[in-house]
Parts: structure tokens; C-alpha cells; sequence
């Protein structure tokens, strides 16, 4: 699950409530790991209290802040037993420079594969995916060094996140990521939205707004490769999809589907 | 001829350069209307300049500042007698409220249709077509209530175009001008960016920046009749191209080509 930052957590606090009914609900353990952020205790403790209060079994702060910290037993002993594992928001280079390699970074692989629900908001959406977008310029121009990537967590290669996407401009830089290879879909999430991927690799989308499915697999012309830095790349054939609520993509087939939606309509 | 701002006045010229070319060249006639400013004399002047340094036959100052003057003849027989018709930047209500339903603006639309190449900056493009962008929202997101149409000059109906485009993240209000009814083609124009779309309606790119082209023919879904104000839209299967100079775009086949941007690779 990947949040595009800033998600509900006074309301209905719909995206969290989905997260811990598919980590496993009343008999939830989830691990929150608050390495990406700068921000004091406090944040550990908000995510304590959410999801208490969403009625989960146990949650379990997992802090790093260091490499030698990060691979401590007990960050390794907690992702064994967690159902969910989650990712604040905060600097995702710091995640990566800190979790990147370590033994606990791959048990969070494995669980993943096992079957355990990880997530994480804004920064921790962003270092979920194999390819990560590091830094970039604001604004919807496809521009050639407008985006920079570094390897991710690695739960799947199948697509590059970016977060608070409609709220700070991203689509240019998310298009240029797709530009230097486009075997990989973009997935633009606004804030307080969410895109739930199942073990059979359709996004369901949760929460308010939007999210922006960037499909390059039919592109027929890219000229990425003769363009020089900063200046505009040529992209055609792209495919965009603008899901909320109730729709659907499916990362393998590559179509969207209007879901409840359309049955709403009828 | 439709720019999206902030073309280059000083340098290579390059798109008022080529719109004087299909003007007619030295042989070109050209009317400059500046109802759109709220500039002083200073803009009449400086397209005057600029077009007499590209080494046209002659240019006239159309002003009209109030729908009676805008009937005035002199103002019929400048259109009558033009190769090129230039509508500068500003606002683009100011435009239609002056001209909308007036005879001239039959004319130029008449005039056009012979083969007189009209264009327009910023708000000289928008008014082109048929459906005009009056106002709306910044941002990416498809917002149901974000955009404010309103009729343009109608020289056509088959786009309606977006300028300042990536400058001012205008995405959103682009994609819900389609939503509304996608049987147009949405252009967004970068700035110093131009669309210049000939009578086999193909429409080629000149200039430093891009053209988003956004294609609405292939939406298999769309949530906008059901969506209240303020609330985000899902839109699925829309196609999506980023022209720069060298390539095109056919309006009328929908087929993106790179033109001698691929050629340039061979």
C-alpha cells in the first residue's frame, strides 16, 4: 500500500482503516518505522495511537538511526512477527541510505512476498518500489535530468511511485522517469489517497483524491536518448489514467477498470 | 497559429519567424489586435516592430476597445486585405466580450477558412477554437467545477487549447474541459511553444518548450456525470503525447508521429 502523503487521520481515517483490516484487523501486529522522518517522538507516537485506536493487536516502533542501529535483533525479531509493516513520511533518501542493503530491508522483502501487508506515506510510498524517484523539479514538462532515481526497497519493479503529486506538480518528473525506460508504470498519488496492490497485482485506489496511472507500454517514439540536460523530450503513445475510489488498475493486463463506479451509475 | 505565452522576441524569432512565413513573407499583410492586453500602447508598438524586423509588407493596429468600435469598417477592411491575423495575449473574455457575434469576427473566421493564417498568444490562443478556457484551477487533478468554459472566436472545434502550460500547472483544468465531452482534443501549450495546425489538419510544433497532447477519443469510462462540485474525477484510457519542435500531431487521424526528431536518430 502506498499513500501519497498527508492521509486522514482524524476523520474516517479510511486509508488506515484499510490498512490494518488487510494486516489482519483485530489480530494486527504492525511494525512502524519512522527512520524517513525528522520530526521528534511525537510521530512515533501518533502512529501508535491511530492505529490502537483502529483496534490492532500490537504496534511495534521501529526507529533506526543508523546502519549498525537498523540491524539490531529486534527490528529483525519485530518484521518476523508483524502482519503490517509501515513507512512514515520524512526524507525517503534517508530510509534508503540507512535500510538500503541491510538484513532487515531484505526480511521486509520477504515478508512482503509471504504475504505480510507493508505500506508507507509520502517517503515510505515512494521507497516502496525497486526504482525510486529521489529528488526532481516541480511542473508537468517532460525535461531531460528533471528527475533523479536510486534503487528502492524493491517490493516490485513494476512500477515508480510519486506522492503529493497534484499537490506539488509532479507529473513532469514522473514522466521522465518512464522516459528512460518505459517497461514500468508511473503511479501519481495525490495526498490522502492510496493505491492498495493485491498479491494478484491490481491497484485498487482509497481515499479522497486522486491517482495518476502513466501507462508507457505502447509508446511509439521517445527521444530521451538525443536530448540534452534541461532540454524538452518528445514522448508519444502514452496512455493516462485518472482513477479514485471504486477503480481499478491492473498492473499485468494494464487495464483500468471503473469498478463500483460504473455499477453506481446503473 | 496558437502560442503559449512568452514567445521569443528577441532571439531566433523562431515561431513569429515562421508564422510570417505562412503569412505570406514579404509579400505578408499582417493585422496585430491588442484588444486583449491592458498594456499600453507599448504592446501595438513592439508587435509592429517585430513584425516590420521579420520583413513583412505591412502591418495594421487593430484596436478596438468597445463593441462599437469593434464594428467599425476600417477594421472589416484590415481583415479583408490581411495575409496573417495576430491576436496578442491578455484576457481572453476581454476578447470575446468585445468581438464575440461582432462582423468582423465572422470575417476573421471566414478569412481564416480561405487560407489566411490566424494565430494568437496566450489569450490570443485560447480564443481560436470553438470552446475556450475562460478560467479555472492550478493543478493536475481532473476536479469536477475546476475549469470555466465559455465560447471562443471558433475557428474550429476539433481542440480546445491550454496555454502557459507546464508554467502554470494546468493539466487538471484541461482534463476536465475534456470530461466534459471528449470529443475534443485537449493541446496544452508550453510557453515560447506554438501549434501550427495546417488545412490537412496536422499540427506541428515550433518553439523551445512542449505540447501536451491530449487524445479523449478512447475513454472507455468517465465518472464526471456523477461527481459532485469540488470532488475528483475518474477518467480512464485517455491517450497522451508530448510533442516538441519536429514532430506532429493529426487532428483528424489522431496519430502522433516524431517526424524528423526520429529521422535525426537514424
Amino acid at each position: 500500500m502506498a499513500i501519497g502523503g498527508a492521509e486522514d487521520k482524524l476523520g474516517a481515517t479510511r486509508i488506515l482503516r484499510r490498512f490494518v483490516a488487510e494486516a489482519g484487523g483485530s489480530d494486527a501486529r504492525i511494525v512502524v518505522c519512522a527512520t524517513a522522518s525528522a520530526l521528534g517522538p511525537e510521530i512515533v507516537e501518533l502512529y501508535d495511537r491511530l492505529f490502537y485506536k483502529l483496534g490492532v493487536a500490537e504496534v511495534v516502533s521501529a526507529r533506526p538511526r543508523d546502519r549498525r542501529e537498523a540491524d539490531k535483533q529486534e527490528h529483525a525479531d519485530a518484521a518476523a512477527l508483524a502482519t503490517g509493516i509501515f513507512f512514515t513520511g520524512g526524507n525517503q533518501l534517508r530510509l534508503t541510505t540507512l535500510l538500503g542493503g541491510t538484513p532487515v530491508a531484505k526480511l521486509v522483502r520477504t515478508r512482503n512476498a509471504q504475504g505480510v501487508t507493508v505500506g508507507g506515506t509520502s517517503a515510505g510510498a515512494s521507497i516502496l518500489s525497486e526504482h525510486m524517484i529521489a529528488f526532481g523539479d516541480e511542473g508537468s514538462s517532460v525535461i531531460s535530468g528533471s528527475v533523479r532515481l536510486a534503487p528502492g526497497l524493491g517490493l516490485t519493479n513494476r512500477f515508480i511511485i510519486d506522492q503529493h503529486f497534484t499537490q506539488r506538480d509532479r507529473l513532469g518528473r514522473l514522466l521522465t522517469a518512464l522516459a528512460y525506460n518505459p517497461f514500468a508504470v508511473g503511479i501519481g498519488l495525490d495526498e490522502d489517497t492510496a493505491a492498495f496492490i493485491g498479491p494478484d497485482e491490481t491497484l485498487e485506489v482509497e481515499g479522497s483524491g486522486g491517482v495518476t496511472v502513466l501507462d508507457a507500454a505502447d509508446v511509439s517514439f521517445s527521444s530521451m536518448d538525443s536530448v540534452s540536460e534541461g532540454q524538452p523530450v518528445c514522448m508519444l503513445g502514452l496512455r493516462l489514467h485518472i482513477l479514485v475510489a471504486g477503480s481499478s488498475f491492473n498492473l499485468h493486463t494494464r487495464i483500468a477498470d471503473a469498478g463500483s463506479l460504473q455499477s453506481r451509475k446503473e
